[in-house]
């Protein structure tokens, strides 16, 4: 005898049975529904994209260490997706002279990330990429942060539940090069910056002091006036969200996000809840990204939402959205032989838009209730010779107990009213 | 200088620019309608595998030579899955005692296979999986197939542009025991089968007769007692489908499809059109799968329609559905500073459940309407300081150039209607 083959998921993703998806696609569903109401569109690319896409602008930590990165069998170096912003950047520059600009693209799939699992963490997630392109800072960078608002409170969140923090990458830069970093010595100060938040403030002085003994965040905060420009931007930015319906918009000083390609706006949403204090979403302007594919740069700014992490703030404050694609009706059968009648019937009820599930075994009919019970069905009716000579059939709401007769083609309306 | 990146996708993958995804979405849709209505609930995994669930029963070529596998950075062995039924299997298996069988469950995404890239063969591809887990053949049978038609006939297909083509692996098998294969000659002789329909009439008696010196087809077409059971089955199905509705079905006994694990029904969907005469969908019963995994078997029965050969279809016979995601309005700006107030009124739209994008370029507003027509917008409107003082707006149907005067809340009501 064969080892039975193992039934786990390989290690740190995880499957999705019925129930979890129809969760899932319920949250994307939402998401859709709003970005599309923005004039936003899908599009859509494989996993697979060669590895040199990665290896100039995205995160050092993420390319060196976390990218499932292999040959294929031709000798070609692939690297399945950590993120999908170059992907986007690729694709934007390849058809550059086609594309009616600005665009309103976003995608939503996987991503892999080979880390650590823990809680939150899985080697591969889904995102939902949202991006404007070919459009300067300012009325674009308000649309963007306001969808991103929009989407939290699509699922019922006031506003109350997190905070909009928002800083500017072109004022922390500014900041570090009158503070008389070098462009390296401001990336490491910009990765230390981006955890400051994780270590104590003598730490974070200690560390900040390795790399200069001027103060780039004192700058900022005294609004000296070599970075006031700047500063004053990020501030009129907050003003005009707060006043577009963004209410919990703030700047916020210290954010930085991971991505080294950032250049002018960045941004995230916290959950201030105290038990799931974490960005639900980040993003910001990255003006020089396609550069990298040759030809002139094209302005955008865009963000990203985290399936999990969006879940996970749904669920601490009871936001998660019912699905809706589950069956209506199962169709019991008295004998075995009224099957193909069941069958026929169920037929016609499609037609009108329903979705049904007929029973095919051959247990009897209360084994059959009982099994429509436990799938949550709401409508339950039974089908065989009687039902097709009378034309007439007993609907049983499952919720309730109730019990109708009525014309077999009045199903559809009762249980559409329902 | 750097040399540019290049904006190439992977070799033998697509992009999906919005256009394209749109088509595609299109299409998905369709296929999850009817997928719902029949009862069936969609279910997704990682396309990352370990590799040893392929190693048993999917087919030699496709593992050996076509699948994507690699190492992790901790030394596992990780398939990017080529098909979806053992990734249904394993997940079945893992559940086998919570689940409540009979499980009618679909997935939709893609697989991934190291093929040479040609028209309809990608490396990368997107497939409809649908299965109908826990009952043996008869009903469950007819079920599937029907679904498989119904598919076709959602997009409007009459049934007479394609065969839905009939076969029994059981009397295939059976047919080569009585003419004293082997298991393993009966594999290779199946492989063969397989290809019949590619290669002259006299090469195949050649190579069968390599295999063997009696000839399984023939006892099969003269309805030899020895096989006259399996054979009474298949013909029962086929007639049993046709009162179904599914006009086209027919007895192929030639019909193996690739894979090693089917026990019962084989079926395939076939483009009759000459210009097209493909497979469109194919798939059978798999009764044992499940016991790789240990336990008792599990009956099952299912296929897989692959999106790009039925796109091909589609577009063969003229029957592409519309998409109906893009944005109904564009709301114009006559000046820069009015694109706060164009904000807020896209956002009082969009609260009316509409699909609105908002100028935010400086361009003069013949610009803006000439870009709505670019994009396929159905409606322009204007907006800016004299509407907000009036409350009345000119709305513009950018296909007719009719143009109506109304109030702005009157809007939504206007466009749904048109």
């Amino acid at each position: 005898m064969n080892e039975p083959l193992s039934t786990d998921p390989y290690k740190g993703v995880r499957d999705f049975y019925p129930e979890d998806w129809a969760q899932f696609d319920a949250i994307l569903k939402k998401q859709r529904q709003v970005l599309r109401s923005w004039g936003y569109e899908e599009y859509q690319a494989s996993p697979l994209e060669p590895a040199e896409l990665y290896e100039k602008k995205t995160s050092e930590e993420i390319v060196s260490e976390q990218t499932y990165t292999f040959e294929d069998r031709g000798g070609r170096r692939v690297t399945l997706r950590p993120e999908m912003t170059p992907t986007l950047a690729r694709m934007v520059a390849g058809k550059r002279r086609e594309l009616p600009f600005p665009l309103r693209w976003f995608s939503i799939g996987n991503r892999f990330r080979y880390e650590r699992p823990q809680r939150g963490r899985t080697r591969e997630f889904y995102q939902t990429d949202v991006d404007l392109i070919g459009l300067p800072s300012g009325e674009a960078d308000i649309e963007v942060v306001m969808i991103a608002d929009q989407i939290l409170k699509s699922f019922g969140a006031t506003g109350n539940e997190y905070e909009v923090r928002i800083n500017s990458r072109a004022l922390l830069t500014k900041a570090c090069d009158v503070s008389g970093l070098t462009p390296e010595a401001t990336k490491t100060y910009l990765r230390l910056l981006d955890k400051k938040d994780k270590m104590p403030e003598a730490d974070f002085a200690a560390k900040r002091a390795e790399i200069t003994s001027s103060d780039p965040l004192a700058l900022i905060e005294s609004g000296d006036e070599q970075i006031r420009a700047e500063k004053d931007a990020v501030q009129v930015l907050v003003e005009s969200l707060k006043a577009r319906g963004v209410q919990s918009a703030v700047f916020s000083p210290t954010l930085t996000r991971g991505f080294d390609y950032y250049t002018g706006l960045t941004f995230e949403i916290f959950d201030i809840n105290p038990e799931n204090p974490r960005a639900l979403l980040g993003g910001g302007r990255y003006d020089r990204l396609l550069e990298l594919f040759g030809g002139d740069a094209i302005p955008a700014v865009g963000f990203a939402v985290g399936i999990t992490t969006l879940t996970d703030f749904l669920t601490t404050h009871n936001l998660l959205p019912a699905s809706a694609h589950a069956p209506q009706l199962y169709i019991g059968t008295p004998s075995p032989e009224d099957r193909a009648a069941a069958a026929r019937f169920a037929q016609d009820l499609r037609l009108e838009g329903m979705r049904v599930s007929v029973n095919l075994t051959e247990k009897p009919l209360g084994d059959q209730i009982r099994d429509a019970v436990k799938r949550s069905i709401p409508f339950f009716v039974a089908y065989g010779a009687e039902e097709v000579s009378t034309g007439r059939v007993r609907l049983k709401a499952l919720l309730t107990g109730e019990e109708n007769e009525l014309p077999a083609t009045d199903v559809p309306e009762y249980v559409s009213a329902s």
